[in-house]
């Protein structure tokens, strides 16, 4: 694995190597800060170790109830980390918004409390939230190589790189913060180099899934670490918090091994065509299985789309994607080779409108123009919610004359996800005293919380919680106590913080019935009009057709006003509600139809 | 099945039994109006037969490349027959749109020709349209008994019932209608009383299957009349039109009747808890199994939304449903039985936010509180596009501590479209000439037209078309002709047509961005602002924390304005073309949004 990138960097990352423990926590190994007890006779030993044990606490500041934004925190004996830092997409009615992070005031109002950020791996769910962070609070940051790899590029891209404290910990390795000792566990997952944590805490040992599944045949690197995930469960485990993406899914998740067979077979079938791939950009083992394809059946591979570049630059560059020489075109190469010896990987596998397949799809794209010659694979399900994108691109595809293989026509996507079977093995070996279903819909964590029952756990010792929700463990006892402020905070453009639920109630308003402004100029004196009222209206009909409508309205507020002044009313807020009212009453009697109305008055 | 709902109601229903044959269309039955021979030579006399027949023209105003807003027309020696006038549900760019009709342009200008609209059965995609349609043109409607039932309920909220010409015709019957025969033929759906058509043109028989599958043990009625396509097939079909709602599917589409297995297990497991059953209110045969299902465990039976009850009235006196004596309670008496004993059957399986179900799940339902004594029931899959709201009524449902079956956790719900191993069967008993996939998106008719290629048809006797398409049939040829006018209607409260593209850029570009408004009088002599420029935003920002920004826009905007003003510069367009853009600049660079700048100025 090439590190050289991180020798040139000194200033921003400190590295640890597998079973070396440094302590960089600023308390680092303080023990026994809770009661002492000097002697005590054998008889209660027990349960005087009990009770010299301190409580710890875990806080969720995104990813329950939700999928993406993940981001938890353990606190104990007064130093608190944080595991994750993500961001979420928008739903369909947070109009306008870019990206959703979590409220990060907790972490602020805690600041000196915080020994460090612990990353499981580098999907934007989970630690797309950094920059923001950081802007805030600039805590230091652990992580396997690859994933600092990628936080590095982000970082860069908000001019945050120089000032971020970033260590690099290769999986196997244990890290001192505070008080708690943070063991970095070697998974699989659909991104190279993801990690579980052990966090031995002076209450208890938290094991946190990250996400994984277990694959005995990976393609790049080892099948996950269950040896230490058992030696861990064999010396005891406090707490286990589990992911519940696949929670309500039988069985196992197939090997990501399989899509080599899929794939192959479509490069057989497509072998008198231009070869066209869209996955995540960040599946670089999905893009490997791509390139050794196009290795053994002689095509140039091109990337198409910014993040599935910079994604796999970061790969290439940290070792974790190997491509034969020359086998790598650049995009404007693409149209001087035949296009059956040419494989093009790109973004779009979800349908997001501005992604490179889309423009394909929609003509849009400027240098690559599809159409019967292409052979199209969506190597990736839809995540649920962009079904229907997908399904659009999909069409236009095939409008155009391209062959598409799409969703489960073949074998060329598996999950990333531990189905039910790899979550009872995980929870076997873990053999948690508490367990908290984390990383899911209400859904997901219930079926994850009914699986453990299953496994026979006692449905007291099983938290569901919500974003927010703050639990205390302790040998004796799990409870739940008062929750920290946490919360969904909106990104629009360069604006963090400043789209809240008014602005968004006046986009969905303003979106689904548009608007009618009634402008007029008052006499300053005796209230009367000078000048208007004018009419203008934008997103409600199709104006040339409905002049008689607006010219109604326009003759409504003149009478308003005019009755107003007449009557020596010259409260604006009150005259203005007047030509609200009676206009909403006469647009809705003639179109059903319930606009916003913004009367706007100007004194003259 | 009862009828006698008709028999009051003569002014407006013709009836038709079966195998009577009622010439009913202006020009009933006129033979002969192309070429004719009087004698020829033997060997000729295939040939001259193949001349004399005229052609025939397909019009597809709807239903292809998409789902739903099906309406096929047939024009033969110069009658047109319509099937089917459906309606669609808006994308999720079509802001503002309650529902999508078909453009009728064609339809009224060629009023003199239509003879009548067929319809296939009641569902809104198949007749939806039907109000809009006859506040045009009043065309005479022929339908099944059920179907009738459903539109006579739909033209009465239009105030159209009074002139609607309406005639029952039962399957197994045909009607002429001008040149042309049409045979209603029964066929298995979600809806009971559904038919597919052969239509006996002088250019030969096109059969139209409706939407269908084939159930050999339906819960009502009989099987689909196989026999009669066979029959037909056996006699010669010029052309088969095909739905293809579920070409992409292999294997067959299970009976109705696994249904029952399915829901007696969960009535069992249920036993304790009150049941609460969501599916499609059209699905008459899913809610008979309910109403077996609770008189065999002894519950009462409510419906709750208006479309589930308005359907179960239509169908109960038609004689569809059958419930036994005092088994249904108003939905006002539920909470008088206790919860192991009734069974509230809802609306609301796909999620949509206004519906029984959704208003349940966020405690906005008048008479309904759910919680933890609840069992229930999603009996119904999310059509594409719903995946995600049907989720987030599940999660709240979780949430409040009902037990939630969803999706295909069990056997509670069974498709109403074929499979392609069902289509196969169909193409092989018709044995059409020529194959047109209808009623899907285009992967949908693709995958259609690869199976029938599969079965042996040739490609160039396979047509893809769009909406407006037009398609000449001959038993000589099929080509294309040109299209027809056609598109997208948006009704909007009582506005049908009045929003456009223009006004649905306008309301996505509100709705993702806001707006920022800048208000000023100008003196009507010299140009020089009097009041002003005052600015007014919603949807843009939260006001109160972008004073700074807001005051910024007004400076700007006043210094455009007075500088006009020195320099004579009067055109009001040119005017607000500076701010537009000059402030959208400023915007840009401070926050990267593009909200939508709206200039407003008056002269006093």
């Amino acid at each position: 694995m090439s590190t050289s990138k991180y020798k040139n960097n000194k200033q921003n990352y400190n590295r640890y190597s597998k079973n070396k423990k440094n302590a960089k926590g600023k308390k680092g190994g303080k023990p026994g800060k809770g009661l002492r007890f000097t002697g005590t006779s054998p008889r209660k030993k027990e349960e005087i170790q009990a009770i010299v044990k301190p409580p710890v606490k875990i806080s969720f500041l995104g990813g329950l109830n939700e999928i993406g934004k993940n981001i938890t925190l353990i606190e104990c004996e007064g130093d608190i980390i944080i595991i994750d830092c993500g961001m979420a997409f928008p739903d369909g009615d947070m109009l306008g918004v870019d990206l959703v992070i979590p409220d990060f005031s907790y972490i602020e109002q805690n600041y000196d409390k915080i020994r460090g950020i612990v990353l499981t791996h580098g999907h934007e769910d989970h630690i797309g939230g950094l920059p923001f962070l950081l802007s805030k609070v600039n805590v230091p940051i652990y992580g396997t190589p690859l994933t600092l790899g990628l936080v590095e590029n982000k970082l860069k891209e908000h001019s945050l790189m120089s000032s971020a404290k970033l260590n690099v910990v290769n999986s196997g390795s244990s890290i001192q913060l505070g008080c708690m000792e943070v063991k970095f566990i070697h998974v699989n997952h659909s991104i190279p180099d993801s990690v579980a944590f052990a966090v031995k805490t002076p209450a208890g040992t938290i094991v946190h899934s990250g996400d994984f599944k277990i694959d005995c045949t990976p393609i790049n690197g080892e099948m996950i670490d269950l040896s230490s995930f058992a030696r861990i469960g064999d010396e005891g485990v406090l707490a286990l918090l589990c992911e519940s993406t696949n929670a309500d899914r039988k069985g196992y998740t197939p090997t990501e091994r399989k899509v080599s067979e899929g794939l192959d077979a479509l490069f057989r079938r497509g072998e008198k065509y231009r070869i066209i791939i869209a996955t995540f950009a960040s599946n670089v083992n999905r893009v490997q299985q791509i390139i050794n394809c196009a290795e053994k059946y002689g095509r140039k591979v091109a990337f198409s789309g910014r993040s599935m570049v910079n994604y796999m630059e970061v790969a290439k560059k940290l070792g974790y994607l190997r491509v034969p020489e020359s086998l790598l075109i650049d995009l404007d190469m693409l149209n001087r080779f035949p296009p059956e010896q040419v494989v093009l990987v790109t973004t779009g596998s979800q349908g997001e409108p501005m992604s490179a397949l889309s423009r394909m799809a929609y003509s849009d794209h400027r240098k690559v123009m599809v159409g019967e010659g292409d052979f199209i694979i969506i190597s990736a399900n839809p995540i649920p919610g962009n079904e229907k994108t997908v399904g659009n691109v999909v069409d236009e595809l095939l409008k155009r004359g391209c062959k598409v293989i799409y969703e489960s026509m073949y074998d060329v996507h598996v999950s990333g996800h531990a189905c039910q079977e790899e979550l009872k093995i995980l929870h076997r070996l873990v053999k948690p005293k508490y367990f908290i279903p984390v990383h899911g819909e209400q859904k997901h964590l219930r079926k994850h919380a009914e699986l453990a029952e299953f496994l026979g756990m006692d449905k007291k010792d099983i938290f569901i919680g919500d974003v927010g929700a703050t639990i205390e463990l302790h040998e004796k006892y799990m409870k739940e106590v008062a929750p920290v402020p946490a919360g969904k905070v909106f990104v629009d453009g360069l604006g963090v913080g400043d789209v809240g639920s008014i602005v968004l109630r006046d986009r969905k308003h303003l979106g689904q019935d548009g608007l009618i402004i009634i402008v007029a100029s008052l006499d300053v004196y005796d209230g009367h009009v000078i000048s208007g009222p004018d009419i203008v209206s934008r997103g409600f009909v199709y104006v040339r057709e409905s002049e008689g409508l607006l010219e109604e309205v326009r003759q409504k507020a003149l009478v308003i006003l005019e009755d107003c002044a007449e009557n020596n009313i010259h409260e604006w807020g009150v005259i203005k509600n007047r030509i609200k009212e009676d206009v909403a009453k006469l647009i809705s009697q003639r179109t059903r139809r319930t606009p916003m109305i913004l009367p706007i008055l100007q004194e003259v």
